[in-house]
């Protein structure tokens, strides 16, 4: 399995008149998390965009089991459970203390500048499988 | 089923460096076209707010079939299928010109302001009920 | 001078815990009207940089008179009162029915994909003059 | 002097089809520098709000020297250089290694949350002054 966590800290910009993080907000924390794990995997993501793999969002989702305040310190998880083929499934837990408060998953493909589905490049998979059998 | 469609079209602000939008963006037009739902309901949002009942997402879900670029005029279709409970079911598609490029849902429940769930107001039901019987 | 105006209705999203719009969103706002110009003018942002003319914000400011709400109707007014040369100053302000609640400025150059400095295409500067002109 | 200090990493979702952060998202960093300084000085800004101390920014400005991009590394410094009185104002510069890339402004006044303007909390002026001294 792969995993990595990153610790954010919410903003004001993050929270709407309901006095709580909106929504859509989450997603960009998951990223923050995406970017640690290829980070910690030695691959990454803007020395991906640069080699032309990209791996934009195929599909998204959060369920909200409590909400996230202004200043509160969250941590972000993000775990990738499966080895990777042409899809890679990440999942994230959004927790305060050691309370989950939302999860949820992204679906990507690596695709070439001009939308081109690519299979990984094979040193990413390498350091993948070599994650995933320890 | 109570439908409702709104037309907009993309900011600058809403791309990211892939030259596309960035898809936490999407959930934003979702919650554009369900305040126009409500609207047409005769119930605005904002309304409803005043009178302590808050409809939080509880869950929410896109996926993106074809991208959307800076400028493109959108169509964002919200339809709750459903005669709502005490959960509400909100479907949505976004079309450029008619190809749908995007669909997602999102999960609400309506709660007060200091977070009890609460049932959907009585007269919000009757509306609703009205327009599931057309 | 060059004027033009959009309507916008305040999103959910662009509001903060404060209850009223984050103040770093009028700037999209001021972006709005802005584009809205280029189309009066006969040359859409989207059509520039496509000839390689970038338009980036060198400097921004805004002072916030009244609140924004959500779900407000507003008119953001964008002028440009002096004949660009290499520098274009825009002025904005935004209005709610006719009281302006809020005003700025952003100042912008050309510039190629790459950051080079350029002359305003000869057709768009034809064009202004035109409309400086009337 | 007040002075205080964050270090931020540029998320991809503040990058915009330009290839580099699109200029409102500056706000957002200057916000995270003003929250730091009022942490240092011991008025972490949810406690004021909870004492119903509020601080809007009445107007702000920035001003982009050089263009930064998704993954920097930036610090977002804050200084105030004169006793606060009714009025606020902070400055700010953001660095990419010691290179000011952007600096800028925000003004701001304590605000009730009926937004009533007032004198900052006598306890809060007495840090900011042992602060001064210094």
């Amino acid at each position: 399995m792969l995993s990595a966590s990153v610790d954010i800290r919410v903003r004001y910009k993050e929270t709407d008149k309901m006095g709580v993080v909106y929504h859509a907000n989450y997603f960009t924390w998951f990223e923050i998390a995406r970017i640690e794990l290829l980070d910690q995997l030695g691959f990454p993501y803007k020395q991906l965009e640069r080699n032309d793999f990209f791996l934009p969002v195929l599909s998204c989702e959060a369920s909200f089991h409590s909400p996230a305040f202004f200043d509160d310190r969250l941590q972000v998880q993000v775990e990738i459970k499966k080895v990777p083929t042409v899809r890679i499934f990440a999942e994230y837990t959004v927790r305060r203390n050691t309370d989950p408060i939302a999860s949820g998953y992204t679906k990507h493909a690596f695709v070439s500048g001009e939308g081109r589905v690519l299979r990984p490049p094979p040193e990413f998979m390498e350091s993948v499988r070599k994650k995933f059998e320890i």
